[in-house]
C-alpha cells in the first residue's frame, strides 16, 4: 500500500547526545523508521582536572558547533533515572543541562529516551550489552568499519531510537493505526 | 593589634546561588569575616509545566542579569552530595550547571559549600534547621524585617558562609595562623 511507503518528507535528522563531562558522545543520523544513514559522530572531551565551569563552557562550545553544523530537526538525549554513584549522576545531569540549554536557545526540540528504550530500539532487547548495541549500530548504519568509542555508538543508538520511536509516537499521537 | 583590624581591601562581594529549577535562590552580600551587608536577594522561578530546555534558558537569563548587575567577586553554590530523590538531584544539578556556566563565561570564580558547612557558618551548628538559618541570616545582616522565602535566605547564608570561610581558607593557604 502506498501509505506504507516512506515519504521523502518524513526523512528526519536526529542528533543524539550521550551526556558526560569527561566524554560526551555525539551521533547524527538521517532517516526514517527502518532506514538510518550516518551523518557524523564525535566525542567531546573535557579535562578532568579543569574547573567544572570551564568544562561546561568547553562542552557548550562543542555542542553549539555540532548543532550549527548538523542542523538537526531534533536532539535526543539519554534520560538517566538512577545510578548508584551520585557524582556520576551529577556530571551526567550537568552535561545534559548544557545540551538542553543550547538546543532550547536555537529552538531545536529535545526528546528523551531511557537506556532500555535505546537498547530495545536497536537490538530488540532492553537489557542488551554495550557490545551488542555497538554491533547493531554499525549494522543498521551499514558502517561495519566505523571506528568510534562506546560513547559515540551510544549517541548514534539514541539518534536511531528517536528515528524509529519518534515516528511511531507521532503516528500514535495522530490517532493512526500502528 | 592592627593586623586584626579588617582591611578595606578585604571587602568582598559574594553572590550565593541555591540552585533549583522551580525556585533558584539568589543572595548577594558584601563584607569580610564578622561583617556582612545585604546587597540584594531574589528567587528566580521557572514554570514546572514548561519545557526543561526553556526553563534552563529562563534561569540562564535571570542569572546573567544578576551577575551583570551585582558583579560579584565570587559565586558560592550549594554542593549537593546526596539526596533520596533522583529527580530532585537532577533538577539541582541542571540548575547548578547553568549557574556554573554563566559564571565561567564571565570569568567569575565559583566556590562550593555543603549544606552543613553553610549551617555551621551562620548558626554554629551543622544540623541547624531552616528556621534557625533564616533567623541568623536576618540577624547577621541586621535585617530583622527582611521578607524573603527560604530559598532566598539559604542563598544569603551561602554567601555569608563564603565571606567567613573563604577568608579563613585563604589565610590557611597563605600559611598564616588561624
Amino acid at each position: 500500500m502506498a501509505a506504507n511507503l516512506p515519504n521523502m518528507r518524513s526523512i528526519r535528522r536526529v542528533m543524539g547526545v550521550d551526556p558526560g563531562l569527561t566524554r560526551c558522545g555525539i551521533g547524527v543520523v538521517d532517516g526514517y523508521p527502518g532506514l538510518a544513514r550516518l551523518v557524523g559522530v564525535d566525542v567531546l572531551h573535557t579535562p578532568a582536572d579543569a574547573e567544572l565551569g570551564d568544562r561546561l563552557a568547553a562542552l557548550e562550545d562543542g555542542l553549539v558547533q555540532w548543532l550549527d553544523r548538523a542542523a538537526p530537526d531534533v536532539v535526543a538525549v539519554e534520560r538517566v533515572f538512577s545510578q548508584h554513584n551520585v557524582r556520576t549522576v551529577m556530571g551526567t545531569a550537568q552535561a545534559g543541562a548544557v545540551a538542553l540549554l543550547v538546543a532550547a536557545r536555537r529552538g531545536v526540540p529535545v526528546v528523551w529516551h531511557t537506556p532500555s528504550e535505546v537498547k530495545a530500539a536497536v537490538t530488540g532487547q532492553g537489557r542488551a550489552g554495550k557490545d551488542q548495541v555497538a554491533f547493531m549500530v554499525r549494522r543498521l548504519l551499514r558502517a561495519p568499519g566505523l571506528a568510534a568509542p562506546a560513547d559515540a555508538t551510544d549517541a548514534l543508538a539514541l539518534a536511531i531510537c528517536q528515528l524509529w520511536r519518534g515516528a511511531a509516537m507521532a503516528r500514535l499521537a495522530a490517532g493512526g493505526a500502528r
